[in-house]
């Protein structure tokens, strides 16, 4: 366990997902930040990016050629896919990375071309990134160099789904996966359909049964169940600005009933610090993980006998991105996993 | 066709409902507003309870029991369930009645008793009722002396639905719905749960598989299907004002595709004022039917040959209460459809 | 007064002023929609860029240059200021114009220049210009060819100030005008700013004590106080589609008690449809004209016996921009000020 | 100093004061939660009342009277005026305490009876309370038992205005306080105007220049100017949940120019933590502050030449109430004024 300071870049730091890193390292014990890339606004203040994190000390913006490597421990790579395959393959060998991005998140180089259009530039490295959902890669993630942090909907929609798949009890050939997001998602892109008035009091289903994470969710319910899995996934955009919820109806092998199912999800997460199986009845609601890394699940019966209804919920900031990415690290390094992220939910 | 203006009351004429008929009806041409009643507001004026509809020229609000039923040819009931059947069997029969509770819409009275707890008090009157729906009861409604205005998840949920159960080419034994909605849905009560700081900046699933509209989603599908149908609905809080999105998983009779599914739709909506069927690959949205009647929708191809997934958006308040109120009054006396309900959508 | 259907053409339709100058003109009795120009989006159907449209029977968007101008008897100008100039130049004298932007508000081409940054390209048309503040102007409207519609602001806070102004009262000296508006004042451009998510659960002034409506307000102020007005102005960004409310601090003439001053208020828009000066003690709410051409306005006791606060409310997109173009539109063909405005306001 | 653990009672913990004092002494070095006390809720756990407070380890909630003051070193009341008063009479002379509420502000028993409209029940008591705006009352705080934390809107509104004051060059014979809230300055309490339908998409002005925050800026700008002030204030409540803005427009001493009224208030505040003087033009936005103990404050040139326009901005839970009450403790008990509150802002 290393318990002097390590010193962490983070690449890409001027999109939401960076100033969400930031605003946790700041009280991580162990972290400095030592370097802070965004090349569009290389040689600003933080705090002219984001004013929010006035009166921190961190260092200006710098372009990535600037970045200088040796005085580094870790990288948080906040890049967008592709860009980041290639200044990832060009780190030195000795810095360990966790990567925010989708690139090294489906292990099928030919998933990644389908789901994201392009051939993958760091194929040797992408068979060395372990995926980081880390409930069920704590094994595996210490001894990695590169960690693929995984997306938003895939954490949330995983957490709950992983317990029964591993069991052998999902019948991954019809899981239906209706997702609802907020708009920080979508990080900070100005786009017009991203307006204040586009976006506030109305809501709208995207990228209808072709998101891109559904190569994502179906590679590792496949793994777990060990068994090709068929994905339904409609995300929705809805007005607020954190906070995911998953609505997941699956059916259980015949005779599985919903108290079998509930003490297979108990179980599965009765230790861990972050996620969290509600009381039977209570309803995961985004207001409860809200600048949290928590996830809250709960289960529900369906309308016939095997089907369940599983319902889970981040902040998908948070668990679904700069949470579970520090998360990662404290793993890596062997140290507490809550460190930097007992701030708990806000509300209201 | 009667021209002259018919006189109207409004009972229950406090809650969101009552104020959004108000709306549509000072604009109609034959509509005259003749009384308003609200028990706890008797006396006040209709700008006191709400004030956006200062300048208007309204009666002040008075008991029911004060309502002079003589001077009056269509009540439009706006009180809750239970209340409701007892004010309307006391209606004399000269009265057309567009009731927008749930007292009248289930047929079979053993079914309102398992939904809403309570033996129905007026099961003769119940068999009198039309179910509101307005473009797949159109024959039924102008012979009718009682219509049951449908509830909001049902008009959502039922009109993409209708055209394949009737074409019975629809699996109905596994339909799942999973249904989002604005907040003014729960109407004007005083709730912590309503309260913006419990509902902005976030979202809740609730009533999980057993929100009350399920009896009548199912009932209608089981009659347009001729075969009993098996809903999962689960409904969504949304944090925006109105608005509501229906996402429908169903399953497709085996070789039927989605372009033959998509000219059934087509065809059963192209002559519609207020139901439209969008291009290919458009998706609904709140924003687009905001205040107004119309009912957006689509569908999509799910992930096995035989699934589609259906998405219609309304507003609550509108088509979903308060707009299909007024269509199915216009219809009742042979005048436009459209009348009254003709402003369109607002936006922003 | 004209009865016959006028031709309406609405240059920049592609922005919120035009896209509301149509849903209100589609309910008009005597306006038909000829033209629509957006530049950008030439050769699409109006559905394409609000979709809230679908459903309208309106023209293709076509670039300006492609507009015929014989065939039409009105323009509404809904175009960039500066632009704007250009444009209505090159218009045929027997077209009647309304335009929404700033161009020929300024009687003073220098405060012109002082506040828009450049030399006016058409000085002898300003000085045609009628300024639209319809309540104020009444006797000019209808004999002009070209309307200046008012800014958001400007109606605003001039709507409260200038029957103080008028009976030559008012301490114009001192005029602090807190104001604060939704986000759909800023238009449709996609700009960081107005994002969601740096929109949402935030306010901030901007443009403190320099914004462009300055101009505008002081001009006519000194204009009906016949004296040089001097006006403090801080707006502020609200995290709201609609709505706008100026506070105002004003000084009046030593001895004029609150109650003559209310008398003042309330004999100035005693006759009016849109103007509502509220009871004694109700204060103004955005929620009461939303969508409506309402203005609401009230006026409290400062802390110092001379001193008054004036509270108004409006759309800004209708009273505000689009609502008062109507106004004016009605007002120019001697048909009722109140047709396609008769809507009420949209609550909840 | 004391660095072992103090034992801590929340009185009034089912309130948002509350859940964001638990919040925050969660992370505190030096602190243990003893005891929650809540009488409607009594026996409950802490979850059940605020579901976002799952997983931390907390006492339940428990009555007034089942309080066992012998194992507590410090109370924060979190409870309604009035109520205070008795309440922390009875409290034993050991403990010391730290109050939300009202009752120990006003230092003039018949300030409090003005504003309050009820004899004051422990004057004395009141004689020994220390008004716990830390910045300005830094010296008497740590030698005081009782200390009345000032509320959202003085806090927000004293910070920017004191320096002058102090200085001897500020006009209080006019200052004019435009302030905007959040909601949830208005706690938890079940109104219909705190709904979301009610509240979202519209703003209000509310208790215009006769709210009783009037009372407390009132005593302290008159204390240190040493002149009596004259304010004038108008708060409004605003779509968002956290977050306050005050714009100040006032009057210096004649001759005083803008840039030695912004060294003045730099001076002021160059060593603190958490209050901010932003770079010269930049604006005070509410987002920056947001979860955070930060006052962001700025001034600019108003339109005579003495005349200034200060703005502020707050979280009104956190500076303005449960934020403030921390940093009072660490002052309390000479620690690190920022202890438990180095969580920076959220955003986005």
């Amino acid at each position: 366990m290393t318990t002097q300071k390590i010193r962490i870049a983070i690449l890409g730091a001027s999109g939401y997902t960076g100033a969400e890193l930031i605003r946790l390292l700041l009280t991580h014990p162990y972290a400095e930040i030592t370097a802070l890339t965004a090349n569009a606004h290389a040689g600003q203040e933080m705090a002219a990016v984001f004013p929010h994190l006035r009166g921190a000390d961190l260092p200006k913006l710098i372009t990535i050629e600037e970045l200088q490597t040796d005085a580094l421990d870790l990288v948080f790579c906040c890049l967008p896919h592709a860009t980041t395959q290639k200044v990832i393959a060009g780190l030195p060998d000795y810095l360990k990375i966790i990567d925010l991005s989708a690139d090294f998140r489906l292990r099928d180089v030919a998933e990644y071309k389908r789901w994201y259009g392009e051939v993958h530039q760091a194929p040797i490295l992408q068979g060395q990134a372990v995926y980081g959902l880390t409930e069920h890669y704590r094994e595996l993630i210490p001894e990695s160099r590169l960690i693929a942090n995984p997306g938003c909907y895939p954490t949330c929609s995983l957490l709950p789904l992983i317990p029964f798949a591993k069991a052998g009890i999902l019948d991954v050939s019809q899981v239906i996966i209706d997702a609802k997001s907020g708009v920080s998602g979508a990080g900070r892109s100005i786009k017009q359909n991203l307006l204040f008035n586009e976006v506030s009091e109305g809501m709208q289903p995207y990228g209808v049964n072709n998101h891109r994470h559904i190569g994502e969710i179906t590679q590792e319910l496949t793994a777990f169940a060990d068994e090709v899995a068929n994905i339904t996934f409609v995300p929705h955009l809805i007005p607020q600005r954190r906070g995911m919820i998953a609505t997941i109806y699956v059916r259980l092998q015949q005779g599985i009933n919903i108290n079998t199912a509930r003490q297979i999800l108990e179980k599965a997460y009765k230790d861990e610090s972050f996620v969290h199986v509600l009381p039977e009845g209570e309803v995961p609601s985004t207001h409860s993980v809200r600048a949290s890394n928590y996830c809250h699940m709960n289960l529900f019966a369906g309308s016939s006998s095997d089907d369940i209804i599983l319902i889970s919920a981040i902040d998908n900031l948070m668990k679904g991105a700069s949470g579970q990415a520090v998360q990662n690290m404290n793993l890596l390094y062997g140290w507490e996993e809550t460190l930097g992220l007992a701030g708990g939910a806000i509300f209201p």
